[in-house]
C-alpha cells in the first residue's frame, strides 16, 4: 500500500536529515545504544506487554502499576501509587531529581489497556509476538534473528502502542542517556494512569489530592497515535467526548411482518429516522444551536492545519475509501465537533433471520467535543431536541403504562462525566522549547497539530496542575489502536527512544 | 391482558350459537367425540410434533413424511411422496376416494418447520410440553388431568400453529367422523408440503408434474393464524414477497471515531440514510413508480375489510404499542405493498464496544408484494432508485479497485425466485360452500378476508391447478408462529376438527 512506502521514503530522508542535524543533541549516542541494545528492549518491553492489563480488571490493574514502580525505582526514580479513594485504580508517581535543574517536567502516559474481547487477533494480545511488515504480519523469530531488526517489523499486543510504548520508550532513554553518561536536564516526573481506557472517572479527583506532588512547568502527554505522515508532530489538546446509548421499542414480543409491518412501528425505522434527525451524511450535526458554544478557529490554527502535510489520498488508498466527508483535510475537523454512530443493532440476521419485527433497536453514539462545549450542555440540547422530534425519553426499560401513553418513547443512558476538550496555546517558551528539542532529534521541523480528534480527560488535569501541556506521540498512525491486533512499529519505537532522550536531556527554557 | 379476555368472550357466544345452529352438521358428534379423546388427540398430536423437521434438514424432513404417509394410510388413504426432483423435499400426496362423490378437494398444508435457534424457548421445541394459558404458562401434567382439558391451555412446540396443527385436526375430524358413522361427501386429497419454511423452491415445479395427481374442484390452504378476535375466517390469498440482504462499506478497517469521524464515511450513518430514501415512518415507500402495479382495491374487497371486528385497541394493549402506522385498521394494508426492514447491524455495542467507525454495515429487508406487482419488477425499480442515488451496486464483496473507484458502494443479495400475490375470487359456488359450511360449525357467519397480509407460494399453485381456493386458518392468532415458543391452544384444536370435520363432509355445491 502506498501509505506505507510515504511513510518509509519520509522515514529515510529524516533519518539522512538527521544525521546532519544531530550536533548539540544525544541523539546519536542513544542511537548507537540502541542499535547495540535492540533485543534486550524488546525483551523488556515484551515483558512489560505480557502483563494482562485490561482497564475494567482491578487486580491485573494493580500488577502492572507494581510492575512498572519496579521498572522506575531500577532507574533511580522514588515512586509512589496515588489514588482518588481507596478501591481506584492507582496511578504511579514516579521522581527523578537532577541535581541543579531549574525546570521539573510531568510526563503522562498510562498504562491500561483497552477490552481483548475483539474478533481476530492473530495471536493472544499478551503474548507479544514480532510479524513482518504489512500487509504479511508473518511471525518472526526476532530472538534468533542476525543483524540489526528490521525496523518495519512490529510487535503486536494489547497496548503495544496505546500507551505502553510510551513508559517503554522513557525508560530506553533513560537506559541510552546514563550508558552514555549523559545527565538528565530537568527534574522528571512521571505520572502514569491506570484507568484511562475506562474514562479517567477518577483521575481529576487524583490530581486535584496531589497537586503538590505533581507540581511541574511543563506537561508532557504521551498518548495517541503519529502523524499519518510518518513525521514527528506535537499537540496542543484533545476534543472532549460525552455519550450515549439510546433504545428504541417496537411491539412487546416480535410480529410476522407479513401480517403486522404496514401497522405495527418498526424499531429498524425508528432507529434510521432518530440518527438521520440527529446528522446528515456529511457530518454536520442537526440540533438546533449545537454549533453556538464552539470557539471560533483562530487564525494561527488555521494557518497551522493548512501547514500540515497532505496524507489524505494516501489514507483513503490505504483504508479503501473512495470518498471522504466533511472538509477535504482530515484535521479540518477536529476544531469542530463531530456526532459518530458507532453501532446501531436491531433484528436477526444471517441463518436465525426471522420476517419479524423487532421488539427493540439499539443505538450507540459519541459526540466529540470542540473547545467551547460541555457535555451537560450537549446533553440538554439533545434532549431537548429529541423531545420537540416526539420522543419521551426514558431512563430506564418503560412499563406497560409508559409504553401505552407515549406514541415514540426513547430510552437513553449517558455515559458518566465524558470531558470537555483541552486546549493550550502553540506558543510559549515551554511549547517552543519542545518543538525546538524534537527538531533537533529528528531533524526537521516538528508538525504542529492545535488539537487531536480523540478526546481525554486532560483538560481538569491541565486546568488543575495550571501548566502548558504538550503531546508528544510516538506510535505509529496504524497500530490498531482500541482495536484486535494492536501493533507498534520498531521503527517507531527506535526514534521514540531519541524522542524521549532528547526532551529529558535537551529540553531548553 | 384484555386481548384474551375478549377471545375468552368470543368463544363462549359461538358456542352458546352454535349449539342452536348445528342441525345437519357432523359438529355434535365430532364435539362428543372430542370430548371422550381429548387425552389421545393431544397424544397423537405430541408424537407429531415430537419428530424434528426444521426445512433445512432434510433427512427430518424425509422422516416426518414417512411418519405423516403412516398415519394417513392408517385411516385409509393412498399415499405417495412426490418430488420435483430427487434430493428435494418430498411432499406427502395423500388420496381418499368417497363412492359416489361429485367432488374433489385438495386440501394444503405444510409439515416442514421454521429454525429453532432463537433465544428463550421455555421448553426444547421437540418436546411438546402443554401450558396454562397466558401469561403464566406453567407447565401442566395433562396426562394426569382429571376431567376434560382446560381449552386455553397450550401445547408448546416448533410447528404447533404453524402448520402441523391443521394436519392434526384432519386427522382427528377423520376418526371421529368414522367413529360417529358419517361419510365423507368428498374425494378428499390432501397435499402436504415439506419445504414451505425453505421458500417453496421446488415446489411450483412439483405441482406442474403432478397435475392429473392433484386434479380437484377446491383448493383449501391450511396455513396461518386466525383472525385476532378469535373468529374463525377464511382467505382468498397471500401477498407475494420478495427480499434481500444490503451491505454498505466503510473504512477497510475499524478506525477510531475520534481521529477520523469527521472525515471518513460511517457506514451505520449509510445505512441509516438508505433506509429513509427507501420509505418513510408511516411505511409509505419512497421508489417511484412502486405503487404503479398494484392492482386497485376493488368496492368488494373494501367492503369486506370493513366488515371486519375491530380487534386494534385491544391489540395494542397487549403488544405494548402506543400508537400504529399506516391505516387505522390492521388489514387495511394487506391490498397494499409494504417494505419491512427486517434488521440492521453495524458496529459493536456492549462491553467490546469501542469508540469505532465500523467496517461495514448489513440491512435485511423483505417486501410484502401487494396483487399486480412481481419480484422482478421490484427489483427492478429498486436497484434503478439506488442507482439514481447515487449508490453503485455490486453482487459481491468489491476489491479494492472498486471501493477506490466508487464513492458509495452497495452489495445487494437478492433472495432467489420470490413470489406473486395469490388473490381468488371472495365469491363463486364452491368459496360460497365453503363459508356455508364453517358457518354451520360455528354458528355465525365467518369473517372473509380478501387476502392476508403474509407471503407464500400458492400463486403458481393456483394458477396451474386453476381451481378456486379458500384459505382456512385454525391457529391462534398468538401463536408464536416463526419465533420461540410457537404454541397452539387446546380450544383452537378442537374447534379445528369440528370445522374440518364439516368440510369433508358437509361441503355442498
Amino acid at each position: 500500500m502506498r501509505i506505507r512506502t510515504k511513510v518509509l521514503a519520509v522515514a529515510a530522508l529524516s533519518a539522512l536529515m538527521a544525521t546532519s542535524a544531530a550536533a548539540g543533541t544525544p541523539r546519536d549516542a542513544v542511537r548507537a545504544w540502541r542499535k547495540a541494545h535492540e533485543k534486550e528492549i524488546v525483551a523488556d518491553f515484551s515483558a512489560l506487554l505480557s502483563l494482562p492489563n485490561v482497564a475494567t480488571t482491578l487486580s491485573d490493574v494493580e500488577k502492572n502499576a507494581d510492575y512498572i514502580s519496579g521498572l522506575l525505582q531500577k532507574r533511580g526514580f522514588k515512586t509512589q501509587l496515588l489514588r482518588a479513594q481507596p478501591g481506584t485504580p492507582p496511578s504511579v508517581l514516579g521522581e527523578l531529581k537532577t541535581p541543579g535543574a531549574k525546570r521539573t517536567v510531568v510526563f503522562y502516559a498510562h498504562y491500561d489497556g483497552q477490552p481483548v474481547g475483539q474478533q481476530g487477533w492473530l495471536t493472544s494480545p499478551f503474548q507479544p509476538t514480532m510479524r513482518t511488515a504489512l500487509p504479511d504480519a508473518k511471525t518472526v523469530d526476532w530472538q534468533g534473528a542476525a543483524g540489526p531488526l528490521d525496523p518495519d517489523w512490529r510487535l503486536y499486543a494489547r497496548s503495544a502502542g496505546d500507551d505502553k510504548g510510551s513508559i517503554q520508550v522513557m525508560l530506553s532513554a533513560l537506559d541510552a542517556l546514563k550508558a552514555a553518561g549523559i545527565k538528565p536536564s530537568v527534574n522528571i516526573k512521571v505520572l502514569y494512569e491506570g484507568e484511562e481506557e475506562q474514562g479517567s472517572a477518577h483521575f481529576a479527583e487524583l490530581v486535584g489530592k496531589n497537586l503538590a506532588l505533581l507540581k511541574g512547568d511543563l506537561l508532557i502527554m504521551g498518548d495517541g497515535p503519529m502523524h499519518q505522515s510518518g513525521k514527528q508532530q506535537i499537540n496542543f489538546g484533545n476534543r472532549g467526548i460525552t455519550s450515549f446509548e439510546a433504545t428504541v421499542y417496537g411491539p412487546l414480543k416480535p410480529l410476522h411482518d407479513g401480517h403486522y409491518g404496514s401497522w405495527a412501528p418498526s424499531p429498524t425505522v425508528m432507529l434510521a429516522s432518530l440518527i438521520m434527525s440527529l446528522r446528515d451524511e456529511t457530518g454536520h450535526i442537526l440540533i438546533p444551536g449545537f454549533y453556538d458554544d464552539v470557539t471560533p478557529v483562530s487564525e494561527a490554527d488555521k494557518a497551522a492545519l493548512a501547514a500540515l502535510p497532505d496524507v489524505e489520498s494516501d489514507l483513503k488508498k490505504a483504508l479503501g475509501l473512495g470518498r471522504n466527508i466533511g472538509g477535504p483535510r482530515l484535521a479540518d475537523g477536529y476544531l469542530q465537533p463531530t456526532l459518530n454512530v458507532r453501532a446501531i443493532h436491531a433484528g436477526d440476521t444471517g441463518p436465525q433471520a426471522a420476517n419479524a419485527i423487532a421488539t427493540e433497536g439499539r443505538l450507540s453514539v459519541d459526540f466529540r467535543l470542540a473547545p467551547g462545549e460541555t457535555p451537560a450542555k450537549v446533553k440538554e440540547l439533545t434532549e431537548a431536541y429529541l423531545t420537540a422530534q416526539g420522543w419521551f425519553i426514558v431512563r430506564d426499560t418503560p412499563d406497560l403504562a409508559t409504553r401505552l401513553a407515549h406514541p415514540k418513547i426513547l430510552r437513553l443512558d449517558w455515559e458518566e462525566g465524558g470531558s470537555i476538550a483541552t486546549k493550550t496555546p502553540m506558543d510559549g517558551p515551554a511549547a517552543d522549547a519542545v518543538a525546538a528539542s524534537i527538531g533537533r532529534t529528528v531533524g526537521y521541523p516538528v508538525l504542529k497539530l492545535p488539537i487531536v480528534g480523540a478526546s481525554s480527560g486532560m483538560a481538569d488535569i491541565v486546568n488543575q496542575l495550571k501548566v502548558p501541556m504538550v503531546g508528544v506521540s510516538i506510535a505509529n498512525y496504524d497500530d490498531n489502536q482500541h482495536a484486535m491486533n494492536e501493533n507498534l512499529r520498531l521503527g517507531n519505537l527506535w526514534d521514540g527512544i531519541e524522542v524521549y532522550a532528547g526532551l529529558v536531556s535537551d529540553l531548553k527554557w
